[in-house]
């Protein structure tokens, strides 16, 4: 079944210790429709100004991706930059423009209505109450957010939470929802605010999922070979919810694979710069992957 | 079959968010014992003063644990105190008297010298090899270290490395032994120096191991009623160890299953002050809660 994605598209300038990037193809919704295009239908809501090269345009529609719903708006497109150290971990912020996506407003294309799994990226919560007012059949929808929204929108993210299935969030993000230190006791807490599958990235450890009163470990396929830590999580939820998507059912078994191959998704990305490792892969190399993943824990 | 350990004996205060234990039983070596001792039979070699508590010796026998080898030495008993913070992370140390461990000398009592087993808890890798000395058929061999060792005598770990079958240690560790930020090639690079075992501990995360040419992923059973962690990673070992003599086989299949018996056993220390939660738990125990954490990775 079809996915729609809500969320940011950028330039992004990177350094990282295997080198640079200067001005690639970036974003929340353009991570994750590239990592759910691996399985299923994208469409794709954002916006861009006049000056974003046609080849990203290009590579999005190359994967299949519709972007009728990527608005081209008077002005620049966002660009971020930003630095990791020896270590890629959280990166220094060296410049934000946000521009046109500063006015962002998403309108749906009225075909994009009854598309029936959402997610919406980390945008401002009132955008994201905006898109769920304009979807007609849905059948699931997940959230991600950042500190920043948790600090400011409280209220209007909290009411976000109350219309959606599932939050991707990171352990940090549920201390500053919750105020509980304790990781379990914190997410049990998120899940009382409204989504019944809530999934908390745990960056190069993987993730831990409280599914209705179900818990779900899953370790990060660990990779020797880190070139850009951008996006990550972004295509983790983007092949999460692409895979569920593509099974068209929201059962635990299926949420459980949707993280599964979700993280292995994750783990392509950061192997290369922008999405440049991550547009090159098929559905039969994250199989691959996840195949020997799973032998990793078998015991 | 047979387990030895050489380690510290100590008294501890301990104040967590949970409360506080005045001089509880503590050490490395009473961790390990006491976990290792669900499993299998163990040999403690140690040292206390005078001064300690006979109802401690109680605790330790009640396990069966032979404690021939831990010496009693004119002085006082190690003392450590330490307080944790909200988070139950690195606790900050308030106090840390070495009493009679500082002239701690491994002599093993004769019948000891020919257990198959051997844990070398974190000592001066001088008195490492000075235990390894006197082993007379030794079948497995794992050691633990800490900072300070690596960084101010590391010919001397080396030289134990190479002589042992696995080393327990955490991710910064590994990034001390090796100057390499990546885990995966770090712990890589720890293998080069002599264990062909590694077990990476990663708290909170659970742990990532080489053995041989295989990786193994294990996440840590996630609990909310952590009341001291201290003691985690020597009852982890203890666990795991104990459960790998108590198969008397050191087969990948069965160090795989050593980490996750070790996990579950870790899991339980950290709910309790000192070993007053572990010194209760029973084999079946274990096995119920390894069910439970086995369920919570299955997809």
């Amino acid at each position: 079944m079809s996915l729609l994605v809500v969320g940011s598209v950028a330039l992004d300038t990177v350094h990282t210790p295997k080198g640079s990037l200067v001005e690639g193809l970036g974003g929340s919704a353009t991570y994750f429709s590239v990592a759910a295009s691996i399985f299923t239908p994208v469409k794709l809501v954002g916006v861009v100004g006049g000056d974003f090269p046609t080849e990203h345009i290009d590579v999005l529609r190359s994967r299949g991706i519709d972007i009728d719903g990527l608005h081209t708006a008077e002005g620049k497109t966002f660009r971020w930059s930003g630095r990791y150290g020896e270590d890629f971990g959280d990166p220094e912020t060296l410049d934000t423009q946000l521009n046109v996506f500063a006015e962002f407003s998403p309108q749906l294309p009225e075909k994009y209505k009854k598309t029936p799994f959402l997610f919406l990226g980390n945008i401002h919560p009132q955008l994201q109450l905006q898109v769920l007012d304009q979807m007609q059949s849905l059948k699931f929808a997940a959230v991600d957010t950042m500190n920043f929204w948790i600090e400011r929108e409280r209220e209007l993210l909290l009411a976000v939470f109350k219309r959606i299935d599932m939050a991707v969030i990171n352990e940090l993000e549920v201390r500053l929802l919750t105020g509980l230190r304790s990781p379990l006791a914190g997410a049990k807490k998120v899940q009382q605010m409204g989504p019944e599958i809530l999934v908390v990235k745990r960056g190069a450890y993987g993730s831990m999922a409280l599914i209705g009163d179900e818990i779900f470990l899953f370790p990060a396929y660990p990779t020797d070979d880190v070139t850009d830590p951008t996006g990550a999580g972004d295509s983790f939820a983007g092949g999460m919810v692409g895979y569920i998507a593509s099974q068209n059912d929201v059962s635990p078994s299926t949420i459980k694979r949707g993280i599964a191959h979700g993280t292995v998704v994750g783990s392509f990305c950061v192997e290369g710069f922008s999405i440049q490792k991550l547009e090159k892969i098929t559905k039969d190399d994250v199989e691959k992957r996840l195949d020997a993943l799973r032998k990793m824990m078998e015991f």
